[in-house]
């Protein structure tokens, strides 16, 4: 945690704010913050800046708040991604969030099996929770929009076009002959497939809605190292 | 895994080999490999190829092997990096191998926690397991090597100077004034520090070897997150 987030139902009054649960956990033990001291917070979709402890219990923190840094700038990427494993959406939920992606499409796709969209990670709770860690992790305030799309068809007719319009729009497919382009540096829509890829078919109707289809050369990577890979390779200015 | 990797023990004459065990597991029920069919596979440090199934019993399959295709390239990179938390070390392992890294150097580090030190995944068996993860989510061969230098200054003094001949030599710290340099695409030497970052102390010490200190933009990434991004950015040629 680099950066305390803070949201409306935290704060006591404009310039006051109560922490508790895991971010007092965190402040206790990890960072050892004594009262009098300051930490880095960011209210949520607004501005970075510290917060001095001026109270500390064993239930909560209360800070005296002063915010003035604007947040890092977000990624011009709308991602589009096939549902991942239970496990490692978590993880890729939280890597999109510390890398400044602002707009996540979940999708359907032949090879996304039924059980990945039970699992109790897409609560609206346990997505919050999940892209808090991931900004706190790299000091930014802009929660993502995570849109949830079960059907792959009706999405990719009927959506997908609109989402593409005035961007680049790449599907990253291994085993095609163009290479996926470098410092693009431009808004973009990229779309990441299943442990396995788009069947053939996908990729054709990913191909109608606008996406060009691009490698990433002979390695095949997991979804959760192909984002930040793609993301870095995309988008090396805003580094 | 998206090829089998055969180790010399897998082997019973120049072209059979017996996988039992995970690989074995994996051809079984993930694959669903029937007697007759092929499957990717490669052999350490060797070409890769196709292994014919012969023989599939509950505790072991008989491949026939034929190898002809070489292993995709390595990369070019030496990377030093502070011994992370071993359930994140596990994963940056993995995506050191998948993403063709061939020589990581784990190092002492002020904010290393001692007990990092004690994790059984240092083991020779383990990391070789892990190793051989990433190489197989890759389509890999070529197995990194891992050293492990329990003491800051004697590596920095004594063994990294050598390291960095004739390479680009990075450290990366956040808040430092250069920014990353993009697509060297050319021998490079890389050092990441830990989670908080290397001291003052140790950024000094490293630079004195000859590395420049770089920094990856306003997001404080984690290193299984640094690793990606950063070999993405300095390595876009070899994907």
């Amino acid at each position: 945690m680099n950066l305390a987030l803070l949201f409306d139902e935290d704060f006591i009054d404009e310039n006051r704010a109560r922490l508790t649960g895991r971010r007092l956990e965190h402040l206790r033990s990890i960072l050892k913050t004594d009262a009098g001291e300051s930490i880095t917070v960011g209210r949520v979709n607004g501005n970075m800046g510290t917060g001095r402890v001026v109270r500390l219990t064993e239930s909560e923190a209360e800070l005296e708040i002063s915010l003035s840094t604007p947040p890092p700038a977000p990624l011009p990427l709308t991602l589009v991604l096939a549902m991942p494993r239970p496990k490692m959406f978590r993880r890729v939920l939280q890597t999109c969030a510390t890398l400044g992606v602002k707009d996540i499409w979940l999708i359907n796709s032949y090879k996304v099996e039924k059980s990945f969209w039970q699992t109790p990670w897409l609560s609206d709770d346990n997505l919050r929770e999940n892209l808090t860690l991931g900004l706190e992790q790299a000091r930014d305030t802009t929660l993502p929009s995570v849109h949830i799309r079960k059907r792959f068809k009706p999405f990719v007719e009927d959506e997908l076009p609109a989402l593409l319009s005035g961007k680049h729009a790449l599907v990253a497919h291994p085993g095609t002959d163009t290479p996926c382009p470098t410092h693009l540096n431009a808004p973009t829509a990229l779309c990441i497939g299943p442990e396995g890829g788009f069947i053939p078919y996908e990729v054709e109707k990913l191909q109608e809605a606008g996406c060009q289809a691009v490698h990433l050369g002979a390695r095949i990577l997991r979804v959760e190292t192909a984002v930040p890979v793609l993301v870095s390779r995309l988008f090396d200015a805003s580094l």
